[in-house]
């Protein structure tokens, strides 16, 4: 049977400690499919259509990678696309306590749906979409935390 | 490529937590080694030959599980045994600080030797091997912490 | 004297693990006033009606509990229904923290008023509200991780 | 129905910290009964003989709280002792995954005995046993951090 | 060389905990700018003019101790006022795994910019800000938590 | 007045991580004592001839560093040496609940004795003393965690 994980988050942006764990997961998945979470009601910093095109570029030399949007409960779109995993990385002991409810409740609504966890390269730990956005919106240079070009922001 | 996993500890003794960790961890990897670490200057409570012939016993059906014994680093003696990862449960946040620190030390060791992680199942989450032996050495019978049958102590 | 203890919360919605903490703090009080909050800012997902009649039935047997509304500091209307103590359950280190400022300003407002605490069961500890309303948002069928009957919303 | 709580540790010695909890709880419940868990393999620092007089020294004048010594399951003795309950503090973090552990266990045992929580006053959190013992092991007066007077070490 | 800390926060409102923060650390620094960050995005509840105001007024006879308002980026501002340090004040672990996460990063912004940490008097640990606003907010005295006098909302 | 601060530990042995804290430390204070801690009762692994020759010889350049040995009370020591602060690093929320506890204490012994705290960088956050002592009993090389060169044990 292959091994497929879904990787979910709103990736706003997409950082180098996201693509830490992708490239790590894919020593242990024969697929691994990005999901990027839509959530209408929260507006995103980093429009959709270009995070896309970004993270498809940073992995468009690897046929194992895979980028999908959905608007939908992760459990089931993550079993919607044939994956039997759900992968994610864990930075702090604040993730872990969220992961832990998650990932429960997560293999409840789709039975055996089972959450792999991979920790946070140390030097990555601290990179957050948070930070980066605001670092990004008072015109820093946020390219040494990301995996691909961004466009410096004008002030 | 054959994913291997060692899945390390004293196992003093084996409970149904970490046999929840063994069984979800085989739909992830093709074998799971159980490494008894047996550490000559700490005395076991329950002796290594009677562990090893009781795990070895809750797996036998199953040829995908060796139990071994070791006596040196974790790292070199996964890679060793011709494993490509570590395997490990997390219960709580104490876990994750201590997992976090030595899988990152893991990494290093044996260049990238990767640690997967569960989250322990939440009602066998409080399960710790120093509980059992605790209860075990009062007269308790241990069975229901247990994924075999051990004789109940005799007072 | 009657121990009286006010479980304070949005219940937005009461979940099993409310339910738990209520049920079991039955063995210490002689009453417990559930108290529903509602903060004029932040909008219901589940009707602050509904949820009255519905945790209402839940304990309908028992004359022990009763359910009101507020919106005004817990500890003084805890004190205003005649509670001595606050009961509060406890899933993680998350909860902690936060529990253990709260419970100290709590005991200086109202001179003594002591919260006490039960750790939720562990295959509770996963459930929490917000995660119920965005599995019911879905369109999921969250009757597990509820005391009552909920009608499931339609798609 | 009477509700007594039983309160065990190793209190070596028994602190401002403990005294905190035992009062606190004795607005709660009709009895305390304190445990002094005596293990055979753990040297204690202060003499138990010494340290038993000084603490019923210090609740004489409530004849609700009891001082007792045991050397087996601290579930099991609660019952003996007729309490229904277990009574704990939680200064930390680290304190609260232990006793998530401790309690659930303890429920299982004896079935039904429910573990009661305070979270210990600010100001006393700081003071640990341990801490104590360090500092009394170097001549430091420690009277401070003691409910009642213990003799000052001579260098 | 002289040492100046820039000690930055929203400080909606400025309390005990923060003043408790800022005299300790003027043992240690020079001089101590507090920079008050005006989020555009975020109403404050306490007017900007009025907290500089009360601020001032409680070093006023101070002479090492500043107010500024910023709207940058926190380790950019912090140099540009001539600090070589940021101040902050750790009260538990969900603040230490924020600061951890924060301060590596103006590590990297400003180069060598160095966050200092002190950790909160355990009896000042349970205020906050978030707490201070909402005991306001329902007409409660909140002198005893902060280093001014405040005038006592109306109801 | 001169700022004089005391870094107190067992540094069985000393490790990058350590050497870290220090350097970043001259940057605040005049003058750094090493203090090694020798605890009779607890045996050392490296021999503490051996580790303060290591010590001495990294920081022999910087007329601001000194080492000493002490076994006493860390804060009685810190102030004989006319040190009036104690310098710390933090790793994670695990050395955040002890040191949150010592340097409460430490303040009461030696009044107004501050602990200033720094975050340990992350990419040494992983190394413990513990981890180091446990690789080098295995034969492992251990210079990549040291901040001097150590002999590699003969197996």
């Amino acid at each position: 049977m292959k091994r497929i994980a879904f990787f979910p988050g709103s990736f706003d942006p997409f950082t180098k400690g996201h693509a830490d764990i992708v490239e790590r997961g894919l020593n242990l998945f024969d697929e691994i499919i990005i999901g990027i979470g839509t959530n209408t009601t929260k507006k995103r910093y980093f429009p959709l259509d270009l995070m896309t095109k970004l993270i498809k570029g940073a992995f468009k030399d690897d046929g194992r990678v895979q980028v999908v949007h959905y608007n939908d409960l992760t459990a089931k779109v993550a079993r919607e696309h044939g994956a039997n995993f759900l992968l994610r990385g864990l930075r702090n002991t604040t993730d872990f306590e969220y992961e832990n409810t998650i990932s429960q409740v997560n293999r409840q609504i789709v039975n055996g749906l089972e959450t792999i966890f991979l920790i946070t390269s140390p030097d990555l730990a601290p990179i957050s979409s948070t930070i980066v956005r605001e670092l990004h919106s008072f015109g820093q240079d946020v390219s040494q935390y990301l995996p691909f070009q961004l466009d410096k922001p004008e002030n």
